[in-house]
């Protein structure tokens, strides 16, 4: 089958690889009919993040099931599947808590997984997927080509957003504050309008970033950053700041930025990976009261909530995807996303 | 009238000082019942703060309303009242959200008040209270002798304690740990008895703190610290951690320690203020979701739902103060704080 492999910067490769082979009985075999490109694996592809050897990636896929284990019980072939950005088995205690993302058999795409086995990379033809019972989550029905795009984004980046928006406690009525205005900054504004927020404001400097965040429900958008923004967002919330405010970047300055939007009180959900050397300011928080909470996603056990509105078309997180391309030309992907010419791209293989 | 005034290290006086005058208007005279000493006095008493001059020290204090501004109009001669440890107006809106402690009149006792009159330190004869009808809470009547204690814990530590329970998320049926065995930590077992939690284990290494803190409500003791008391704890919450954890100290050990004993999407509720170069490792709460909430306590907007089951006796903080002296041995009772032969030490006048 053909894959994608990370040489390192600048250097991602379209190539063969042996077909996946079923090997512990709770796993499957997947087909992949969408994948997608994530912010978070730009951090090798801009040499932020080392790569030490060739790598296979992606983690983001929706597809159907094309063989299963002998003890898979509630995912069955010909299965339409969304698979979260990890594998997950769902029955310890930290998935009945809500965090399967620190599943105690948690593993990662394109890595051996809890077993010892080896589960692809997302961005390929075909990927085998460990606990197919815990990772995978079945369509009622086969999906319409529309569909796709959105069942995609509950992979990983709507299901984010949800998470930067739950993290920092918007409900109904919140005034929020966005901070970065990438798919999941943008995906964070989607889920914060479908929580209720009151007011919702998008830092964004992009023309067509602000468009679709207006459209997912921003009410205000503030192109200034630093001093400036945080003035901007404290004046149009009663010279205090905001209750909720979201972390989409992962940036020492992109969390400054959110603490100071925050009203004394007020809570910071993050979920931007934290790009090296940014410790949080205790004292800062100490004398605020705002509090900080997220981190990685636990995208699947947001799925239950969040497919019935995507399914029924009254959310489409898929509007992040600006951009589609056949997985042939992934390095082409990787580039318009680097260069900011496209917010997310989808790729078919 | 007779003060406390701080000199620097080791350096406590009882001397005389003028007696204190209204100026504002919105002001109060309060002659003080009973104050006392809390752990936070005593980082300039150590050393760990600089002195730079002489200053009135004490922020917990409990009295009789002597004289009132002539638009004071809640507070009246001859209340008994119940002071915060600052001054607020509770009508601004930080107040009104509850965080009163971002008053943006906000005032500390000791020092100049948010009108440039000056505000006395609670370990006195008298005080000055700045927005008397903001920082004062009258009872219902005048206090049995034995009730006093128990409601000057409303001005600080039982509602610090509080405060670290409600930002660790405590609710019916959590798993708690509690980080620090002096009086707030204390406190926050109380606390989380009373919001429902399920079983809370007490750090403490001191034989009359686990037995008050056993009447508390701790159903388990951990005596170990470091790597020893987080396995010890999460042996005891299914190998993973407590739900909830309060910090109630403030060094980066005793954060470490709170931050690792918080299973997965868990949360640490702090109150310790923060002793220098601590700052949050936002990769590790990245990792595990663990959530990150407090500072410093608004009790004043907690006293209204904390009071009535101060004065019908069924929560008695006040067991807090294991040591009474005359104000006049105000020396003595930083120097038994200190030397950790009382928990807190309540001061006549």
């Amino acid at each position: 089958m053909f894959v994608t492999t990370i040489y390192g910067k600048n250097d991602v490769r379209y190539e063969e690889a042996p077909d996946p082979q079923l090997s512990t009985g709770t796993d499957a075999i997947v087909k992949v009919v969408a994948s997608c490109v994530c912010g978070s694996d730009l951090w090798r592809y801009r040499g932020v993040q080392p790569v030490k050897e060739p790598t296979r990636i992606g983690h983001e896929f929706v597809g159907i099931v094309e063989s299963i284990g002998d003890r898979v019980g509630k995912i069955k072939v010909g299965d339409f599947v969304i698979a979260s950005f990890y594998d997950c088995d769902m029955t310890c205690i930290n998935c009945r808590n809500g965090f399967s993302t620190s599943c105690l058999e948690r593993g990662a795409w394109g890595a051996r997984d809890h077993f010892g086995a080896f589960a692809d990379g997302g961005q390929g033809e075909y990927v085998r997927v460990p606990h197919a019972d815990g990772t995978l989550v079945a369509t009622p029905e086969q999906p319409s080509e529309e569909l796709i795009p959105q069942l995609l984004t509950l992979a990983d980046v709507f299901g984010t957003g949800h998470h930067a928006a739950i993290s920092a406690g918007v409900t109904q009525g919140s005034n929020v504050v966005v901070v970065g205005d990438g798919a999941v900054g943008l995906s964070g504004v989607l889920a914060a309008s479908r929580l209720g927020a009151a007011r919702i404001v998008l830092m964004s400097r992009h023309a067509d970033r602000q468009n679709l965040g207006r459209d997912f429900g921003a009410t205000d958008i503030v192109a200034e950053r630093g001093d400036d923004g945080i003035a901007a967002v404290t004046a149009l919330f009663d010279g205090i700041g905001a209750d909720a405010v979201l972390e989409c970047v992962g940036t020492k300055e992109s969390m400054d930025q959110a603490l100071r939007s925050a009203r004394p009180g007020g809570q910071v959900g993050f979920v931007g990976v934290p790009a090296g050397g940014a410790e949080l300011p205790i004292s800062q928080l100490f004398r605020s009261n705002v509090g900080v909470r997220g981190g990685v996603a636990p995208v699947r056990n947001y799925i239950d909530e969040l497919l019935p509105e995507v399914w029924n078309g009254s959310l489409t997180p898929g509007r992040v995807f600006d951009l589609t391309l056949p997985l042939s030309e992934v390095a082409e992907a990787y580039a318009a996303m680097d260069e900011r010419r496209a917010i997310k791209v989808l790729l078919q293989p």
